[in-house]
């Protein structure tokens, strides 16, 4: 099928084409008919006479929204507003005919609510930001990816229905598997860590992450998507955030390049910085910025809560000028059970910072089976109900450390888009299993 | 970390690497170790002298499948016949211990039953040829996703929890939605349809899919992968197998142009024919080639059993040298009611078959809604279940068309592996829901 953006190869050819009834204007002499397809449109000019009125018929009778089959002309017309060119007809056939009234404003986002538009979420989505998003999404997760495929790690897709685990109990979702109980996994991370212990040497996956939890927020969903990664033969955690951060500088220079423009005048919001390093503070300096910086003395002294983040990156961006901060080194009661401490007992970890919102969670996890289960035992867990998960470590394991993204966090952080039910192809909530 | 297929380029320098204790040869004055890392190896020569004398002792005391980081020298050797080259180390550190007995033997599949090796996928998984199939798949998703973005293809990521709906019914896993039932979705059909009505041209979605089936065969998994493709704006269902045989000669060829000799030497197994065209032979064609080819007549008139199936692989084999064969146009009882008909009834359908095995079902979708409820009801399915659904095509909807493949079958196939659960990283079925 010939694509609209393609027409300016085949001026005064005949072609056949396709697209959405984006705008009809009915004149006296003439009728101009907007086709759409995503985000290309082209002006389809008819004549209004008596050779042209089985078309002239037809076009009066368009519902926007239809879509229809032109085959005509192409020609280079200088004149015309959009493209500078048109097609001159010669059949229109209607391939699909709209209601007349369409439940959202595909023009308006706001004249419409937004339980409205997720109802209606296949209407919502022919707004042009919203393919604008969708395409920038679909380059974003190619260069992921490529990233990660051009240094030979193995991509792996782990699975998400499993024996219920220790790690997460009352916020998985239950499974009724052939009459026993089974859970959709919360996260890829006991099998990217397999990944590892199974030799593949770097290992990355991009699934779908559920949580039970019955949060109706503007950045809870219960089902949403990650992208996880796990390095194997590291020689430290600095191994994985320079790894990180060249990822993620890698993706979105990609981004930047071919769509900067469209997204600054969509969104009305710049790509981040990528000239410089991504600062990196331990937790401890943080803490310190805030007394002395801000004077912000947070309730909370094993994490930062969202005030410290939010001035933590205003701290960078104005002494750096980075968008980004790791913060390194939490308390060890802020973290799992699997992270690995040095022999100081300060943890191996880092969360990476992005316009004041935490995206990523990494660490160098605990890859000696002994370790492990003393530090299971220090967090009050069970090592029998993790004796699977230890198990992968006692036949050999490489060093290793790993980080994970919400890709959904990541998009509403890049395009500033403050609901995560809008980056969503489908969003899932407590409330919400449909369409 | 330095790779290990790297090394060539650091002759006569220092270097430090990581990998798996493959195998250690400790003779009288000298001991070699073999260090793995992936499919790559290196050998790490160590003289046995008093200088060594701590270098020895950790050789000597080093269980297979330990893991160790090496510093020392790189060696160009055209006597080591491990490619050419060794390390001579300055200091070894044991990153990792194995235990002594490992439950797998990862030198030899058949010496451990398959129940063990799926136990210990983890140590399944070291052996080599295991190694080689998920760089292929790796590769193969690449060039799989490449070939649509390239194209313009939007991704889309759908939901897997749903409300129940009817086209399923048994064979969907139910789930606890906070108190209500829903159910993991079977196929992303219905969402890649609604990305259609969404506007978005054309999309593609790699993801799970759930059958709740209680089949312990060599083909069917509980939870396992699709490639599914949904083409907006098409002219018929021809469209969709050009689209489709194209896709496919673009990621064969991919995998043959990296990977054919080490797949032909591992898995004894050629890359399909893609010079020629996948021939397109009807249903009733097939069955007429059936009888005058072959004496036989099946059962099953609204189907091909699955002798039928190889039978006619066989024929499209010698008659065209095609290891693909399309069959199309199959009997409307023998498909969902969403396939759309042509003016004679006759279904826009096909199967594409390789190596005598179905990978895909094809088809151009019912877009009319008016005919999409007749045809539901013809299927004597209740059009109120399926409302949602229909909706989507209520306000204008392209014609389209897509296919699916399962990447299992697809990677089972292209190997010739004759279970499911050799080419799963971790394989779910009715008994198996660990590790």
């Amino acid at each position: 099928m010939l694509k609209l953006n393609e027409l300016n190869k085949y001026f005064n050819k005949e072609v056949c084409i396709q697209g959405f009834v984006d705008k009809v204007r009915d004149l006296q002499y003439v009728q101009f008919l907007i086709l759409r397809d995503g985000d290309d449109k082209i002006q389809v000019t008819i004549e209004k006479n008596e050779e042209n009125e089985r078309l002239n018929d037809i076009v009066s009778s368009l519902t926007l929204e239809s879509t229809v089959k032109v085959s005509g002309k192409v020609l280079e017309s200088p004149n015309v507003k959009l493209n500078g060119m048109e097609i001159i007809p010669t059949d229109i056939i209607v391939t699909s005919k709209s209601l007349e009234e369409l439940p959202v404003n595909i023009q308006k986002k706001d004249a419409t609510s937004r339980d409205t538009r997720l109802d209606y979420r296949f209407l919502d989505l022919r707004r042009s930001e919203n393919y604008l998003l969708f395409k920038c999404q679909t380059l974003l997760e190619k260069a992921m990816r490529d990233y990660f495929v051009e240094k030979g790690y193995i991509e792996i897709h782990s699975p998400k229905i499993s024996e219920s685990n220790a790690e997460s109990g009352a916020e998985q979702f239950k499974v009724d598997y052939f009459g026993k109980e089974a859970s959709l996994v919360q996260s890829p991370q006991f099998y990217k860590q397999m990944g590892i212990a199974s030799g593949l040497g770097s290992v990355f996956e991009v699934g779908a992450v559920y949580r039970a939890e019955n949060s109706n927020t503007a950045v809870h969903a219960t089902e949403f998507h990650g992208f996880d990664v796990e390095m194997g033969f590291i020689n430290g955690v600095d191994d994985v955030m320079d790894e990180e951060e060249a990822w993620i500088k890698y993706f979105l220079k990609a981004l930047k390049d071919e769509y900067e423009e469209q997204i600054q005048k969509t969104f009305k919001v710049d790509i981040p910085n990528l000239e410089v390093d991504f600062p990196r503070l331990t937790f401890d300096e943080v803490k310190e910025i805030m007394r002395t910086e801000y004077k912000y003395d947070a309730e909370k002294k094993d994490d930062l809560d969202s005030k410290e983040e939010k001035l933590i990156c205003k701290y960078v961006k104005k002494k750096y000028d980075s968008d980004f901060v790791f913060v390194t080194n939490y308390p060890y009661s802020a973290r799992s059970f699997y992270v690995m401490k040095d022999e100081n007992g300060v943890t191996q970890t880092y969360d990476l910072l992005f316009r004041g919102v935490e995206i990523t969670s990494g660490a160098q996890r605990e890859h000696r089976p002994d370790i492990l289960e003393k530090q299971i035992k220090e967090k009050e867990l069970d090592p029998k109900d993790l004796d699977f998960y230890i198990n992968f470590f006692r036949y050999g394991c490489p060093p290793h450390g790993g980080f994970g993204v919400g890709l959904e966090r990541v998009m509403m952080c890049i395009f500033n888009i403050d609901n995560i039910r809008e980056v969503e192809f489908v969003y899932r909530g407590p409330t919400r299993l449909t369409p």
